[in-house]
């Protein structure tokens, strides 16, 4: 039988994986309100953030909540903690899809995508969803295998970055600066996402094994400077 | 007479006021090394930030390790846990100052902002470091007000990023796409620097009074898409 102890530490669980579903459905949405010009799918996936963010404050008085009454030590502390890290991931993994939405929607009823890029902006937005997809994955098995291959899906995103900027820096580019500005922070948001959910993932792995996944800052690796100065 | 509990949480404040001390000096020396396409200084900024990264773990290790022992509760609590929260905002400006040092060293020895450019990217960073001294300093005296003037700060911010789109909207722009991507992730790094700025503050404030400073996500008041759609 559970005790409320170990129910209040399974809702916070519960709580991070609604989140990561949310989230990802919302950076496929986005997406495709952005390659289909669709101001009402734009729409919808800007309002639903809101539900993220309000699932994230109550994950985090659960926590506050359970930490102050329960006083958990060790593994539970750990996870308790582990747990406000990822859900901040998860939060700001929301924001980035809904910046992709508000682009579609600045955008409207153009596509903020050129057609010679749909292709790869198709990629990266449904890279970004299985990310997401296996992050929550992990956080529900704690498969640290699982969460490895995160950082193999993340190698995959900076590569789709690295041509998207192939693109841009092209001789032959003739969609204009408002398009180089929108496909620039497009990539910035996907690689970001990317970024959250391995953070995700690798938090995980420190859960189970104690180590973190790669010593290296998650957000360090794939940067839009590191994008670039490959193809320099 | 202090005791060992205290201290120990006063060095975790020790450790958020060096952590914003080291990134507020990090973003400045970045500003200036791309204005002036020092190499020499992006290197060392690029460097540096791995004090931050190792400002954190501590910073991190010292939290869990209170918690365990010493299992605080009701404020000691929030403070620990918001101590988080602030160290992760305040790691992340430092990835974000070392991404404008990165720029820096990818334009070498041009440097990556046109002449005509430079006084509002100079505004930007010193806007940035201005918003994390403050920071900072509402770190160390709890100062409500002086936390409620970063706002007020983001907003200047948010104003520089429009004037940044707009030069790059300009049908006379004449840099070229690459440069347009520069200025673009420039723009960006100095708002989501002062964001975190400002999430910081509002941090202090949700310790001190309970309430949120804003009940709107510190994040999604200026984001790219706003400072654009606001031009368009």
């Amino acid at each position: 039988m559970r005790d409320a102890y170990h129910e209040e530490l399974d809702s916070i669980g519960d709580g991070l994986v609604e989140m990561a579903r949310l989230v990802g459905s919302a950076i496929g949405r986005a997406t495709t309100a952005m390659l289909d010009a669709d101001l009402h799918l734009a729409e919808s996936v800007i309002a639903a953030d809101e539900k993220v963010d309000d699932l994230q404050r109550e994950l985090e008085t659960k926590a506050i909540t359970l930490l102050a009454r329960q006083q958990p030590v060790a593994t539970d502390l750990r996870i308790v903690v582990t747990s406000l890290r990822m859900s901040a991931d998860l939060e700001r993994s929301g924001d980035l899809a809904q910046h992709v939405a508000k682009v579609a929607r600045l955008r409207y009823p153009e596509s903020a995508v050129p057609r010679d890029l749909q292709a790869t902006i198709l990629e990266m937005g449904q890279l970004a969803q299985r990310l997401m997809a296996k992050a929550r994955e992990v956080i529900i098995t704690k498969d640290v295998d699982l969460a490895l291959q995160l950082e193999q899906d993340d190698d995959a995103m900076d590569l789709l970055h690295r041509t998207l900027f192939q693109h841009l820096m092209d001789d032959r580019w003739k969609h204009g600066i408002e398009t180089a500005v929108d496909v620039t922070l497009l990539g910035r948001y996907y690689e970001r996402f990317a970024d959250h959910a391995v953070s995700v993932a690798r938090r995980v792995v420190y859960l189970v094994t104690g180590d973190y996944a790669d010593e290296v800052d998650p957000a360090a690796g794939a940067d839009a400077e590191s994008a670039r100065s490959k193809n320099a």
